[in-house]
């Protein structure tokens, strides 16, 4: 790469050397590829010829399975590593999903683990075996964090970021990268290196951002565990557009260190990670290992919690946020909630009514913590190799830098909005009528099953807020849409013009078959409780569509 | 108050309300008080006939004697509060360490809680009859919190503080406030409304800041706890100054909410409370009982981490910093740490070194937050009513706004540098000889045992860095300077001119009878390792000096 090069030929380069990592021998023929007029090829790959049965099996089982059945010796880590590969491989030929692939490692450290085992009798740790998938920004040795930034093509990372670090002496096996937004700052993943990731559901929608290449390499079981990270809904909206189990945790909870930010030193609105799976069975077996590892003494962000047990109530207080007032969702969403509160109310949960206060000014300040430096960062790393500001991000050309006695002004309001955000939550145990006050929020994610590429609008205000509170979010599938099931609206609601372009936007058939996942909401350091309370309804809406 | 008013005129007024406030019957006339010739007072309080045996008797009790005792129906909650209410009324007379004072509602909620136990035969709590002594900047219900800034003199809170009101619930009666720095800027307790308040062990020295009134005050056994703030050592330098047990937290494990800022929204390194006291009894009464009031659900920067039993290792690994390498400690306090090096060696626990790397630049990125607003709500606030910058307080007016990228660049570099720290800190493993690492530091608070007033020079690089590190740190006392023990070094160091001129300043005769404690430094959230091991440690000095 020289200085001289324009973006274009550093990315177009950058991805001839992507692209030829790949195993031919993985890949499907062109021909043999479905054709894009198949928006929903989550069943295609399920049944292609193309892998073997024992593949389809190792990659549609979960973390505990799989960790179990290498520690039993029923599989070894290179069958493990090759079938999650190759099932990679293919994903990515459908939704354009990873960025730095090194399949070579992940196969030499899979045979080093099997030699390992077979010497030792014994298993590195938990994570023994487990190929793990990282959305980009996670840094791993000898490979590049583009961040979906062409000036940092090449630029290799000399250490692993802590959580992998971790994660790998435990015996975690890394293999691919999956793609994000630029600087993670839109909410689909598109940008001039890899292009953009489609979901896998439906391939008329974006796979959403900023963890979209991790979401939908999930969707189509290319992993059992993903990594995603979330300053604003970055793990949440695209895990809600792929029906995904995720976890969005408090700040500290999960070792953040040594992962590439879009926005370096905004730490008072912070990026956390958070696992991103298929299963809640997988979910839960991360959170739980994790924390065993200490991570506190590596990352000095990390708060000293283990994963705790926790017994939630057997009748539990729920409250349900229908419409935030700014975006009314869309029928398949709405449709979603009422599945939800139905399931509650018939098992004898209590489930109360959200009103939404402040939300709105919560997602405007963290948007004002984000544009703070006046889009400094972004326009000087952008404009470094000359690449254009997607539309999503034109606002970082058009802030300015804020004097920080109206950045303090803003932490102030901020910490008095969430102060009010606990006194509101804790005054609901006069409303619950058993005088506990609720134990969750259950919320939209967004407004709408998935968004067409470029018109997701610029509403986070479902997500960001809990990113302001430092709340933890768990992430849970609910149904899909269907064009018969949930018409579009006669009327918007009307709240704005963003609410009226959604209600506009809105199409049924074009939705057709997108996920309608929803937000399970606990305070801070709640993680326990909000995964225990998303085994609950995930349970009770099994038990009424069966 | 009218605006014109000079900032003079206001004080005066203010300070007239404040004199009108105490109960003549409960000060010392002015012929009998001490003469100023005379330094160390406590021994004058102690003896003093102005005390009852039995005011005597409660006032130098620790707190789970006094709860004790009133729950037993021994003492009175009236008796108790009208107690402290007359030894803080002479206290003061000595050292100038009170500011709001509310005997008339200590003495009516005293009387409302006897009445309270006498008809439920229950107490309200723990903190039931306990009087406890705030800070200054704890906001209370019906009454100013200067902070020692004029314009403020007459602004009357609206609301108690979360920590307030929590421990009001339970019983606790406030009847003072205590002095502070302007803006609690000032290693020094001193502004334009209180004055300065001096040091009861020897009254030529600061009460140190910015917590001095309420260090001063406990000195003097005018409250069993207090409660203080911390931003850069403002708990831990007025306690090493009164050899004081004391308790510095973590960020978010005692709540902060409503409490008056010094630099209102400053939230990157971030104003914690934490308990002062005589006795490590009254310490750990404290923090065992807060946390039972589930703060996190009230303070929306607090941490659901209940106070945990630790056992802590019965050999123990400790590492001591001499020197800071760039204010060499002056003779008391190079003994203090002798005291305890010691102490422990003789008694088996594994001492080593502690090099210091990146101490000062920690200092000086902290000192870069505080000023990053370029000084305009200090000078804001202090030009409303005309009010003078005391010389602690020139960079105030000399420094600029700092712009939002410049700022995030200083968390990056704070964040790797507390990474470094906690990489240093788990490499000592590889030191102790038994595979473990380093359970805390040991570390001088201050170079010197207590600063001449207006001669505490600009160093806090012995506290400020764990403010940076957010760290747990304890005050613990050792021994007091003593003229014949300490005398002062030919030569300074010479690390540079802060050193030599502390070495200048260091007079051993002025200095005799200043307090020598020093830090107990752990990682985060190590708040109950750090209490368990000032319990050995001050068993150990204990026993070697009696």
């Amino acid at each position: 790469m020289t200085v001289s090069q324009g973006y274009k030929e550093i990315a177009q380069q950058k991805l001839a050397e992507r692209d030829a990592k790949f195993f031919p021998e993985w890949l499907v023929p062109e021909d043999d590829l479905p054709s894009t007029d198949l928006m929903d090829v989550t069943g295609w790959l399920a049944d292609t010829k193309y892998l073997l049965d024992l593949e389809k099996e190792i990659t549609t089982s979960d973390a505990p399975t799989i960790v179990s059945n290498i520690r039993n010796r029923k599989w070894t880590c290179l069958e493990v590593t090759k079938a999650f590969c190759h099932r990679s491989s293919i994903a990515h030929q459908l939704v354009n999903c990873l960025t730095e692939i090194f399949y070579d490692e992940a196969i030499a450290r899979a045979e080093e683990l099997d030699k390992f085992q077979e010497e030792t009798g014994t298993t590195l740790g938990p994570f023994h075996g487990l190929p793990i998938s990282l959305k980009d920004n996670f840094n791993v040795n000898g490979h590049a964090s583009t961040v979906g930034i062409v000036k940092y093509s090449f630029e290799k990372m000399t250490e692993d970021a802590v959580l992998v670090g971790l994660l790998r002496e435990q015996g975690a096996i890394f293999y691919v990268k999956t793609n994000v937004p630029v600087a993670m700052m839109m909410p689909e993943s598109t940008n001039h290196i890899w292009g953009t990731t489609v979901n896998p559901l439906n391939r008329n929608l974006s796979a959403g951002g900023s963890s979209g290449g991790e979401a939908a390499l999930l969707a189509l079981h290319g992993l059992p565990l993903g990594l995603g990270t979330d300053i604003g809904g970055s793990i949440r909206i695209p895990a809600s557009f792929q029906n995904l189990f995720a976890l969005k945790p408090t700040l500290g909870r999960f070792p953040t260190y040594g992962c590439r930010a879009g926005l370096p030193g905004l730490e008072l609105v912070s990026s956390i990670n958070g696992p991103m799976t298929t299963s809640l069975t997988t979910l839960d077996y991360y959170c739980k290992n994790i924390l065993t590892l200490e991570p506190w003494y590596h990352d000095p962000n990390s708060v000293a919690l283990p994963w705790r047990t926790v017994d939630v109530p057997g009748k539990l207080n729920i409250a349900i946020l229908e419409d935030d007032l700014v975006v009314r969702p869309t029928p398949p969403i709405r449709r979603g909630l009422k599945i939800v509160r139905d399931a509650l109310t018939e098992a004898g949960h209590t489930v109360i009514d959200w009103v939404p206060e402040d939300h709105l000014r919560l997602s405007q300040i963290i948007t004002a913590f984000f544009l703070s430096d006046g889009g400094d960062h972004v326009l000087k790393e952008t404009r470094a190799t000359g690449e254009a500001l997607f539309p999503y991000m034109k606002m970082y050309g058009q802030c300015k830098d804020l004097p920080t006695l109206e950045l303090r002004a803003l932490h102030v309001e901020r910490t008095a909005l969430a102060k009010k955000f606990l006194d509101r939550w804790r005054a609901t145990k006069n409303v619950t009528g058993n005088g506990r006050p609720i134990d969750v929020i259950i919320a939209p994610t967004t407004p709408f099953p998935g968004s067409v590429v470029g018109k997701f609008g610029n509403h986070v205000g479902y997500t960001s807020p809990f990113n302001a509170l430092n709340f933890s979010v768990g992430i849970l599938p609910v149904t899909r849409a269907h064009q018969d099931l949930d018409p579009a609206d006669a009327e918007p609601a009307g709240h704005n013009e963003g609410d009226i372009q959604t209600w506009a936007d809105y199409n049924s058939t074009e939705s057709h078959g997108g996920a309608v996942a929803l937000q399970v909401v606990g305070q801070k350091f709640e993680e326990e409780k909000v995964v225990e309370i998303m085994k609950v309804i995930s349970e009770l809406i099994d038990k009424k569509q069966t």
